[in-house]
């Protein structure tokens, strides 16, 4: 069975998902479908004006410490940008304008390290148009990604994600099942082959 | 070095992390210093009017499932009680007055199944006497709890717990290092045998 990946570029917890799903679900054989979502009008309409580790100071202050703790065990580089959370719409836009394969989860990838790696903007162009050369994704993409087609279907999947009852990000579904967090992917995967 | 857990009797994660802990801790050799404390006051302190997974009910009811797919993995019974969240006032001044030892802890897993899976009120003194007597806790404790030495004790539990920046259960500390969530329990004894 596919699991569907749900992730916002400026998400923390989505970052660490995104470094190391592509490997371990290469290993245990499993298609993953990449979901690039937007979760500020999910926190909208919850009543949030913001991320939880702003609006909530002292979880932020844990989250900081805690990514960077499990960031180190992962082997993954990583430091906290000066401002969070970046604004995501520009990356989601391209990511979902990108076919799905690798040069779209590469792209990915080289968002989140020019974020919490880097320190890089990723509401800029310059950044993101970077991240899809070194990715190697056709160099129309950033343009396609403003089309009123592709703000569209992101717009979907949001109302998708937020229709399946997501209300972070990472998540994971494995048809109706939901799991949530960076450290509910295994957890995803696992049900994924249980229930194949 | 060893692990203090931080734990609310009316926290669905805290009843996962209570019924394993001790065994897990002891094939691990590491000592367990049990902290019952209040939530409500360091939740209002965050403006937050009651649980998290009541203010935010798509959060709850993600939660519910999740807990459910937990207990069955872990091997442990649970039903979700009609009503949530409970009030643990009365359980966390016993577990208070109680001396740490086998009968404490046995004392406060009873509560947790009482709760989550029997569906009882543990805010009823019965309930809570019926608990004590099988962990085997002297007759006394229930009225050694109502004391005004008891009470502040819990008063100071719950400040110590928000002074090192905890805002939800369980949490576990290993000096100044706090991990927050059932799911970093084995990283908590993990940092505790590392940095011993």
């Amino acid at each position: 069975m596919k699991v569907e990946f749900w992730f916002e570029f400026a998400s923390t917890y989505s970052f660490l998902s995104a470094m190391r799903l592509p490997d371990i679900a290469a290993r245990r054989d499993i298609e993953i479908l990449w979901r690039p979502f937007l979760l500020g009008p999910i926190f909208t309409s919850q009543g949030l004006t913001s991320s939880p580790f702003s609006v909530y100071p002292i979880k932020g202050r844990y989250m900081w410490r805690d990514v960077e703790r499990r960031a180190k065990r992962l082997g993954l580089a990583f430091r906290q940008p000066e401002r969070f959370p970046h604004n995501g719409l520009l990356a989601a836009r391209v990511a979902t304008a990108a076919p799905p394969g690798t040069a779209m989860t590469r792209f990915c990838q080289a968002v989140y390290e020019a974020e919490f790696v880097h320190g890089c903007d990723i509401s800029d162009r310059l950044t993101i148009s970077t991240c899809a050369k070194a990715a190697r994704l056709s160099s129309d993409v950033i343009d396609r990604a403003a089309s009123d087609d592709i703000k569209q279907q992101l717009r979907k999947t949001t109302e998708d994600a937020q229709t399946r009852g997501i209300f972070g990000a990472p998540s994971f579904t494995v048809g109706n099942e939901l799991f949530w967090g960076d450290d509910r992917l295994e957890d995803a995967l696992d049900w994924a082959k249980a229930h194949g």
